[in-house]
């Protein structure tokens, strides 16, 4: 079976953890994070209301404190998503060769995203 | 000279950096910070978009990233600001027990902040 | 039982959510780790150092934030074997509906340590 | 111009950037962080005794989260002591153009630090 482009952006995975073309780990809770990016673009609205309405500084941290906690908490459902989809599709590539190389890709993919998180 | 609802702890700012009645740190770069959490309410609605569209989960995890980022550019400016107008006003105080207690609550305030940044 | 190169990219792991014993994600990078930590090591004790000779406090904290830094690479470096060794050798359990609770799991487990990196 | 109790941890400095040697923001509790960068040491250690003892990497990203954390906890209180000792004592210059300077000096140094930790 061949599967060349296996990797970065187009997954068309077809294997073990039902994968199907064009979804990615996130697509079955696509309802969900469309509400908690809502919620997170009307905080930010929010603190911007704050800004132009002189509120005090220090509340005004808090609030951004808050969005940063909020994107977060997206992030690591992504992250969950993505390990337990791209990753583990990668891993059930039947060829041995394939399957070690879209594993690397995958994982170095992942690793660098929490990277960035975390910096 | 009457200064009602100044703010949270009442700092008694009347003087070296020349606080204003209704005005903060960032009272300055008003208008640069409403520049700034508007690209940043935009990037969070490209986000949802990128969501809706079932983008790759690592470039939605960089752009992720790349708002927390801001978020915490837009923190440091607040908290430099905070500092340097309203610690610093604490310092102003001319009575040295008054002074001594508004530094010491501007201070842990601040700290705070930073603290719930970090986390 | 010999399993001599099991590691990073196809671990065909016996038990899904039971690593052999003495084999992790980081063992064929063991001495790099314990090198990289023995450097972080020197590194907190040279700030202790630098508490000690009263050093300039902002000084003190650039060292603080390189050690964080260091940290933070070790934890990446952790969380890539992990995923491409724990996760990926659940994902190699030949019993479907073992497999998906083991990989499950594993992500789930991998996800947690990431969100406790992020706080 | 004497203002011999003007702040938080006797701050008496007399150039404004210089901070007298020997008295930081930080030295009134020099023994309690000592001890706390003693236990940091301690736990980098242990880090690495469960790198060599092929501990479960999950366990050991654990341990890396608690020590970062715990770092965190130290430059919060160096940046604290720092704000109110080294940026107050900036405040207490009494002519007002070196004042300006070094409070805008101390601020953007200490609000950089900040921003190294957050990064």
């Amino acid at each position: 079976m061949s599967q060349p482009e296996v990797a970065v952006a187009n997954p068309l995975e077809p294997a073990p953890t039902e994968p199907t073309p064009h979804e990615h780990g996130y697509t079955a809770n696509k309802e969900a994070y469309l509400r908690r990016l809502k919620r997170i673009e009307g905080q930010v609205r929010g603190i911007a209301r704050m800004v132009d309405e002189d509120k005090y500084c220090i509340d005004i941290l808090t609030q951004v404190a808050a969005v940063t906690k909020a994107l977060h908490a997206v992030s690591l459902g992504l992250v969950e998503e993505h390990i337990g989809h791209c990753v583990v599709g990668a891993a059930s590539e039947p060829d041995p060769e394939l399957r070690a190389e879209a594993i690397d890709f995958k994982v170095k993919e992942a690793t660098d995203a929490i990277g960035r998180l975390l910096r």
